[in-house]
């Protein structure tokens, strides 16, 4: 069950947004609470995810209904299997369907793509990182998404990394003066990253003490410079635009990470449908 | 400005998971609170959205901020455009960045992608429409990116709207039934949609009484014959997996109203970025 | 069981208001949990109404509270009749008595207010409605009160219904372009009303496509000549300072609906108590 | 201004259940935001009271608005007079109007009620004080109604002071050990009043050292010994479905307050109009 | 069980404070919810307070965890005794710990020190107080803890009685100014209290009616000099800076009450620690 | 100025539970809104922290407030210095004394305490860390607190840092297992740190990886030993009930930190007053 009040937060948000007053075709058409049972179906082949969500949904409408899952967070399935059931009164079930089936959706388009992400670094000692760039609100739910895509985590916001980019060492005056201050005052479980675009910064940065370079938007063959560089000094990370065409060039660099912002903004929602269960 | 509550909470949400208890870089780099200049410029063509929400999210971070607005929400611009401007405090211009930057790309990608439905039926007297298949949390303001990108809006939510669908009519046992039940009891100032994906079904609605009848999946030819029997009774909707290849032929069988789910569920993120102004 | 979060805050802050940081008397005197229980009584003849806060108050005060309806939403009962009953540790069954008596008295008063108006109009074809004069924060439960008296809702505010007041074509310059406005913006779903206090006003709402005609205080020769004007093209509703010795005259006009404020703010509290059963 | 955050948390429900995601009637007519004018009427005569309310409202709308009272809480007013003024953006003015209006309304009807008492006990010793027979979430704003029309305050819930009832003392053992046990453990700062039918509770209550004695529904003659019994060793009130016929008997009878439940919730609505100034 | 809004809150901030976005350690090392069991053990002599707080975070963690008391609320315990048990899914028995504990141990702290002015008082008749000065948030909990440890409550808050301070007779001008305005317009379940230093103010308070005089920083002598004037016509508290040294002296004067803010605000926590069960 | 939802929730909990329904000692003594002045000044040595907490405090009950800082948060004063002033109305200055006083108060003696474990480590190398044996709800300002009196921030939550106790290898089965399942799960921005009191646990968390070694309750000659045998390859703590006595020791065996819980929970209020000054 869900418990993060960040997410019940959201859950509610979004009931609220389209139920408002009540759901008028429901409420007007079955005067009773009959029950009745429903199955989320895959329509396109997808790896699974959101069925928490969907349960939250559910069972923030009303305590009577029972969602069971029928797959894990991650499984991947073909079309037409079913992930998931819910049995409750009609109002919670009818009411309930379009929100459970957008998280289901969304979330199951990114664990699906960062999969075929997954896949193309396979074989690789290079992790596939996730970025800051998600929907505002849904940070956390679309980092679970991303691992269970096969992805990993970084940061979860600014709050448990330091990642000094060109905007902070341009007001800061430079690299080390950037790191020396931040190394001073942030608690001593937090790592210091520095975003460099040239090798010349990898060199001060490296110097300056960084844990993780992160090399951004750099040609390949500057990337393989910097890896040599560093020789294990501190954590290499790749980034910048890349995609299911150029992640394993970038991988095969000698990186200890490439993060994919589009596994998150770029990932379209799979087909997913409630079918009601004649009884 | 924003004063919408259910925004302002999605937006304290948004802040809330990508600051945490602070942002690591910023307080550690920057002792005291230096105002700096930034610009939100276009690194793509696209339809302008989402500036409220940014707007939002700097004025929630620090009063002080400034955002000024360049372009209006709707405008489409080129690549390299300033669509706003924001100054105010290094902590709070940094550090809502990318909350501000999610909200934008995001938006601005359905107001685009809507853009191109809404060209696509150029001359038709038929008007596109978005669905309910919109985020969690996000339907008020996708609902606006579909306005923004020349599209028009279905019903909000449950609540302003009578949709009754094929899981309705099996509960309820017929068309008939179902329709009447509806009418007696939701105030007279609201519609009642029925779903048909039969002619059978379409005369059954049009003789319940319905206001507007949705023609759900249907071919072309049996889109006309409905139309045809409709007959300016009721408006008529067609709706299922439209994309851009095949919606203007929907628009020509002579209904009123085309909804289009890919407008906001399809919609990928377009590109967007925040540059510091060094003064 | 009560789950609307808008009735749940105003049920949190109705305990709250009464409570504060807790009941001196009962915390004082009783320094055990003894379980009483205790019966909802009628002082007077009555149609029921809010039993549902009533349960939602001790709920939410107690969870080991039980509460059991003994009659139904829009019974009418005499003088004695008990309503429901309620069992559970002492603190909470006297700490909740007084807020579960004033939801249950207020809202049966309106119940039983509307229902002799539902009664004036017996046997005519004109539908009673409600109006948005409830007192701020109880809308949904008093239209809800009205439909326990047998009477219907109007737009339950102002985001599921259009209606066009003379303030609105004073600012916007002329009916036939508000409505126009109106029609080209507002979801599919939804129907456009517009007050008509003459004649001319009538056919001008009409010709510009008016869906519901609102007649305001207009004399009855003058209603039954714009219900003839209208003549089914439209739904008409009477509205103005309607009472009991008006309500019937105004339905007869021909009208499909009257609207009478008074049924919700004009109806007093009946006198209903809360009784502990020895034991 | 309103600062307390119960009373802001009530304006918001209040609005929230007005305008839901919007309305459509301003938003869709209205396209940009030009200010109104706009001045609330008393339609008859009353006793001024919830202009506060009606800024909150108004306020909380739009910061744009200015609210300017044109008369003060409490004071008489004729038919036509001007009680306040509101100049803002169209869609605030409007869309606050209704929810303006129900709060004025309703406290205008509860204070110029609580005046009509308040004058039949002119010349008289004994205060008139309210009840808790209020609505719930409305407790501080009705009885700030109360103050305005004249009246007095009794204590505001269950934590400010302690009133032992009938129910208290059947489930305690007797009146001496429900006084003593609440004497053991409540602040010093609060009184203890117990709510006696009969002399002999009115002795016991005394011996007991109760600091108010309540004479709950007594004949005047038996009040009249009451009094004379307690001689001024406690305070007493009388109490029980008092009327504007009856409570100046009862205030005759030598008590220190008569507690009117009717001041609140038998108060009804008066006439008061919002008027768009034409400019 | 604790049902106190406020309270709810209060554990759902510290949670929040401490858990953030999840808790890495647990998360990480854990991957199934496997059930652990732990206790709460004493590290050094004390009085139990706090478990009810305890037993909120570890069920607003996860409900299914099962928390037992051993101990009662203001049981004396030497060092070693099991003060309760939980069980759980690891994640929740780990992540709730620190919260938990530092809850017990605070709570603990101030039931333990409370305790000890109480002996000092033993065979007085005069009564330990408690104040005002408790952290902010923790005035409700930290009131409970005195009386776990045998001292009384004064006052919850400004709500709940009136103490007329030098700056209130400062800004009203006199003593009897001050008294009447409050006793005309405070509910009558709410006594007044006066703050004095000289003997000439506790004349004035008297004359003017007040209930209770308080004593403040008055040197032994003209303690028993203004207890002997009040001569039972009000109540009498004795304040200011009392210590373990000086309390019972105070109490000897002859008043009815010491009160002594160090018993919250001068205590230190107390050790307890979670001992994970080997299973 | 606070912007940090969290201690804004903080502060109007606090103030809730002080103000309820209201101050009746200033509402009933002070009919108008007069404006007065007032100091807050230490009455004894102390350094400042939490003047933003009573800005707060006084901001949220009337922003006609001015709240003006003469000191800054970690200065060192001595008894009678000035450390803030605040104008304002008569209500809102009287009515927050006392909560802005209990924070000042509570986080002052923090800053006071951890000033002199800063001054006991004076020419060490070794850095000052807090724990998180901070009162819930108050971690953010008691760890801001930590910061003016000379020490460090340890990891803020559960969120930002791993640290890996006896209970957790319990549970995994042993360090090493530990260490490598939180490293393939955790951002790569965080570090891992170790609990050991066992040399041998030294030399298995070394191996394992461990970024920090926590030296649990170690004498001094271990501690030394443990120094020698990481040499550098990770960062070292020191911890364990560590007081004004011993912390030097500790440090003086070469840890790179030292942590102490008492710096937070063993501090006392310090004496701040607030004086009306008269005008």
């Amino acid at each position: 069950m869900l418990r993060d009040p960040h997410l019940m937060a959201l859950v509610d948000l979004s009931l609220a947004e389209d139920l408002g007053p009540g759901d008028l075709t429901c409420e007007s058409i079955f005067p009773d609470r009959r029950e009745v049972a429903a199955r989320f179906v895959a329509r396109e082949p997808l790896v699974v995810c959101g069925l928490d969500m969907a349960a939250a949904v559910f069972g923030r409408l009303d305590p009577a209904c029972r969602f069971s899952r029928k797959r894990r967070e991650g499984d991947r399935v073909r079309a037409g299997s079913v992930l998931a059931a819910v049995r409750g009164p009609v109002q919670a079930v009818l009411g309930g369907e379009r929100t459970a089936l957008n998280f289901v959706r969304h979330l199951s388009g990114i664990a699906t793509l960062t999969r075929r992400y997954a896949e193309a670094l396979k074989g690789s000692a290079c992790v596939l990182l996730d970025t800051r760039k998600t929907l505002p609100g849904y940070r956390r739910i679309e980092k679970a998404a991303v691992r269970a895509g096969g992805g990993h985590n970084h940061r979860m916001g600014l709050f448990d990394g330091v990642m000094i980019k060109d905007n902070h060492i341009l007001a800061a005056g430079s690299i080390s003066r950037a790191v020396r201050m931040a190394r001073a005052r942030i608690p001593p479980t937090v790592k210091i990253e520095v975003e460099c675009s040239q090798i010349r910064q990898v060199r001060a940065a490296l110097s300056a003490g960084a844990d993780i370079i992160m090399l951004d938007n750099m040609p390949p063959a500057r990337m393989r410079k910097a890896v040599e560089i560093v020789s294990g000094r501190a954590l290499v990370e790749a980034s910048g635009r890349l995609d299911l065409d150029t992640v394993r060039a970038a991988a095969d660099c000698g990186v200890d990470f490439v993060s994919v912002g589009a596994i998150t903004h770029g990932a379209r929602a799979v087909d997913v449908a409630m079918d009601l269960v004649r009884s």
